[in-house]
């Protein structure tokens, strides 16, 4: 039978800066009575990999510049909060509605580079993104094949707002282990047409997935196993991948 | 144990026009040993749904507007194509790179109105959407409950590229007795932090949940069962909900 499971991981201690991720999954899958296996894919999100690698800045520490305060000022925001968001951008595409979307250093184009206070804990403390997310990605993924002699992949999650569609979705952004996207390029349909559909975001998908487990708990599960799917493996997988140049997207 | 399970529907005969898809379901589902339940979410891809009301058009049977013809010669697109993409379309919304981005009659937008030639047999048929995706997925929902019983929730399913991302990914165009969007409103995080994000585009993560089944069988199982997901019920649930009004849409 065709099935996939998406499996909520539980009982994860809440992570703090110097954790291995990938230890603790292993450590908690095994309480759970899960045992990994290959081609398991390890869906992440993002904030509790911040917050072990350390990417948490203190507001209160933080000067803003006389922009973060102009836009802070106009969009009724943290001014400390703007700087960081600038700090993490490589530019700012729309601003608009108290709303500030930028392109992070990565290449994501998303609301504040990510920057997020959920599921961080200390009242002035916010969460950045992984500096590199595939290279966390790929670090999670080489511990776990240590930990189990399992090959797995990896995909780190955020939540994403988008254009023409309300309502949050996650999406990845960071890889390991398995290819961003799906070429269907050449694959037949049914009656032996062949699919116009070049390409499937399936980490993105993957993502969205996971979420099912992940935000049923109230955020108390940051990570999920989805078993069954049959991915194509990467040995150098990359999230921007996913990123649809400017001069590609009739939107910009 | 926090699991979802999502179950792809197999042995479904070819879908032609007049046929009970509810019923083709739950005879497949039997054969396959599957016990349909309360609370099972039916994801269906769209194509299916076209053909069972008719909604397939020969090209060869079409009269192309001069309008249809200039666009066609500009994008190296079938005249006849552009036409039926054009009646099917309330408004273009970006045109360039030989694409044809449009309002759907629903209010969706997405490359050529959803009209496709994927898995709809005979070399110039193609598919149109659905006239009232929310009204087919009722009309699924209401002949599984006679049939089983049991309260279930129906996603209808589109395959959409999107801006900022590459890759497509399957979204939902019709839903019945599930909410399109979550509202998180003033959940709490794991350290009591009230949540920024506000709503959750729940039948949109469904949907590409269900493809991670439906796409690995080259589009030989045109269904899926996600079973374990605790969604809100609704009676009168819009898949419009997902549209976000250009005004509130910076990117437009």
């Amino acid at each position: 039978m065709n099935v996939v499971q998406v499996i909520g991981i539980e009982d994860l201690p809440i992570i703090k800066k110097g954790d291995n991720i990938a230890e603790l999954v292993c450590k908690a899958t095994e309480r759970q009575g899960i045992h990994i296996q290959d081609k398991d894919i390890f869906v992440i999100t993002h904030v509790i990999v911040s917050r072990a690698e350390g990417r948490v800045v203190n507001l209160d520490e933080v000067a803003p510049s006389e922009f973060a305060r102009n836009i802070a000022e106009h969009s009724d925001k943290d001014p400390a909060l703007v700087e960081v968001v600038l700090r993490e951008s490589k530019s700012i595409r729309r601003m608009g509605n108290g709303k500030l979307i930028t392109e992070t250093k990565h290449g994501f184009v998303c609301a504040n580079s990510g920057v997020d206070k959920s599921n961080v804990p200390g009242e002035r403390n916010v969460a950045l993104l992984p500096q590199d997310s595939d290279r966390s990605a790929e670090g999670i993924r080489q511990v776990i094949r240590t930990l189990t002699g399992c090959e797995v992949a990896v995909v780190i999650s955020d939540t994403h707002g988008r254009p023409l569609r309300k309502g949050e979705i996650n999406v990845a952004i960071g890889v390991a282990g398995i290819e961003a996207l799906r070429d269907r390029k050449g694959e037949n349909d049914l009656f032996g047409y062949v699919l116009r559909v070049k390409q499937t975001a399936i980490a993105d998908e993957l993502a969205s997935a996971a979420e099912l487990v992940i935000g049923q708990a109230n955020e108390g599960v940051p990570a999920a196993i989805i078993r069954g799917y049959n991915y194509p493996r990467s040995e150098n997988a990359k999230a921007t991948d996913l990123v649809r140049p400017k001069e590609e997207d009739l939107f910009l």
